[in-house]
């Protein structure tokens, strides 16, 4: 064997003996697990309209979008699906992208200028991480959620162009960033306030607009808004929207967008469908919060170590990452998916079970999969850092 | 307006007068243009199989693969379309992004360890380029299809380890890197290769299977291979084929493959069908490779300055940005999408009409389109560089 695959071999080795291994699992259509993994928060990757879309978008453009979007990839529903988006959202424009990770990249870059410093919350997701990092701008890292420590980090740096870098509901407890009051010391400082609010579109907010429209500042001159079309609209792909000006930007410099194949017509105009229904969905985001509260109270009362959630991710705290791929595994066997989170993709190296709510699952089933949960936890529930 | 929205409108003043305006022209389904602008090169994307082949994924998954491929979103969809995939390209494993910029970034900075030499081609796409920047490794750029350059940039790193990046078929000129050269010194250098063969998947090589593979280096233990899936395979996404061993490491630290939602089974079925036609597409790719050859002869007899095709991506030079926007707009007017190419999307900063060819346009109407691009050409034929 080559002495670099030799090598790289080595490094898994090492990941095993850690129990670091990852194994992909391939699900066949009508998969039968009750599903507390997946990020379909609303159930509509599957709801007949969406399909429908989606299916006649298919008929009528073909499957791919041909060409990057300034080539020959925009189609009308890509249009469409720009202008409802910027209207649910209570922007002046919105711009999708092939990946909510190429969309992080674009929007954390398009706002970096000389001297721009960035200030970054340690829990963000590794696109937002990578968005600061390519972007060659000097970036301080903030401790988790501290206003605190995002106003020290503006204070110390007058005079120069800045921007706040956060997620909405983070991905892997589930917790909010405080929207407001970062907002708040942003503009005290003159910078600017960017928010991935993936998880909390279509989940939280005002008609489903997400928790940056819940926090009051949709539309706010100063705010950049990315998110995901993959999860509670059920498609694939990101978004950012803010200010026109903004927008046209990323148009015309962001290199995610100029030199990627535009999205599938289909996605674009199912996860447009998707929106429709999201708008609309007061009653099953109702139906999420209580789910969550529920399973908070359940877990907890089985002396588990539960995050408090403010969107639809809960998270639970496992002993250690062996014991969290052995609980997840007998949760696969009793038919439940539960997501498996281990360092290094946990931000602070502990290792826990991430369910996923969604009200694509029966209630009933979904009350199944937390006593499969409670009855598969392991002994110990105290992490053991390495 | 905030003073840092007036910034981003005073730089679109400046591209504007300068002629470097992007702008987004939406089509609709059953756009009557002749397109010379898109990537679908052998018409696979409204091919009827393809279409079926997504339709039933999209019945039978629903649209969003609703997860990350470690959590919830591999599907059988995606492993068979990965089996295809390697054994097409004659290598270990093949492994899906959403997108091919994703699948670059992974496969540069998977390729990076300690002290790595990045060695890459003055021409190289967006998606390599941001690949070396965020791997954080020492990058050469070499004067373009220059090997005794790459020899010499190796030559003074010995006993470091390097990776020789390049396209095969190049984006913007359509022309090929010497890949059996360029592997030959790599290996002098015990440096390892790897292409991006986006371009010329599906349009060169035995079976279609590529570049690589028509320069003999298909499954080489020292080449690593990406691709997208939205040119000649009329999808979307990207992939990256290698040996097991580094699709293993992608696998378990890829960050652009672990922190983003599955491509859509839909698009995965779609894709896998045309990855079967396309393997037995002999007759359109001899097609593709008559049509450049006549788009050169016909071009060129109309005193334009013409690209050296290697695949089906024909260049015609500009006189200058206003001039290429022009000359591409009255070809839009008769009824001819080219691609219009300007700085800052060219490596040598000179303006272009791009043609790409596609045998889902007809014969007749490939003729009707080169007569119209030479009717609309700008009477003087020479750049000047600003």
């Amino acid at each position: 064997m080559a002495d670099w695959l030799a090598a790289l071999d080595r490094r898994a080795a090492l990941r095993a003996k850690a129990g670091l291994t990852r194994t992909l699992r391939p699900r066949a259509a009508g998969d039968p697990m009750i599903d507390l993994a997946g990020n379909d928060y609303l159930g509509l990757a599957t709801h007949p309209e969406v399909v429908a879309a989606a299916g006649r978008a298919l008929a009528g453009y073909g499957l791919g979008a041909t060409g990057s979007r300034l080539v020959r990839g925009s189609t009308d529903v890509h249009h469409a699906l720009e202008d409802e988006l910027a209207d649910w959202l209570g922007v002046e424009r919105a711009l999708v992208f092939s990946s909510g990770y190429l969309a992080n990249l674009a929007a954390v870059r398009g706002l970096v200028q000389p001297r721009t410093l960035l200030v970054s919350d340690a829990h963000n997701h590794a696109s937002l991480i990578d968005g600061c990092r390519i972007s060659g701008a000097e970036t301080v890292v903030t401790a988790h959620v501290d206003v605190d420590a995002v106003a020290a980090a503006l204070a110390a740096a007058p005079g120069r162009p800045a921007v706040v870098v956060t997620e909405s509901v983070f991905s892997v407890d589930g917790d909010l960033a405080p929207l407001a009051a970062l907002h708040a010391v942003a503009r005290r400082h003159g910078a600017l306030l960017l928010v991935d609010d993936a998880h909390a579109l279509g989940v939280t907010g005002p008609a489903g607009a997400g928790a940056v429209a819940a926090a009051g500042l949709a539309g706010a001159p100063d705010v950049v808004v990315t998110a995901t079309l993959s999860k509670a609209l059920g498609g694939a792909g990101g978004l950012v929207a803010g200010p026109a000006e903004f927008v046209r930007h990323l148009v015309e410099t962001g290199r995610t967008f100029i030199f990627d194949t535009a999205p599938p017509p289909a996605v674009a105009a199912g996860v447009r469908a998707a929106v429709a229904l999201a708008r609309t969905a007061d009653d099953l985001r109702a139906e999420l919060a209580d789910r969550a509260r529920h399973a908070v109270r359940r877990l907890g009362a089985a002396g588990l170590t539960v995050s408090a959630p403010d969107g639809a991710v809960v998270s639970v705290t496992a002993p250690g990452p062996e014991a969290a791929t052995a609980w997840a595994a007998d949760c696969r066997d009793r038919g439940v998916a539960v997501g498996c989170f281990r360092p290094p993709s946990t931000p602070d190296h502990r290792s826990r079970l991430r369910l996923t709510l969604s009200t694509g699952v029966t209630r009933a089933d979904f009350e199944h999969a937390l006593e499969a949960i409670v009855e598969c936890a392991p002994q110990s529930r105290t992490e053991v850092l390495p």
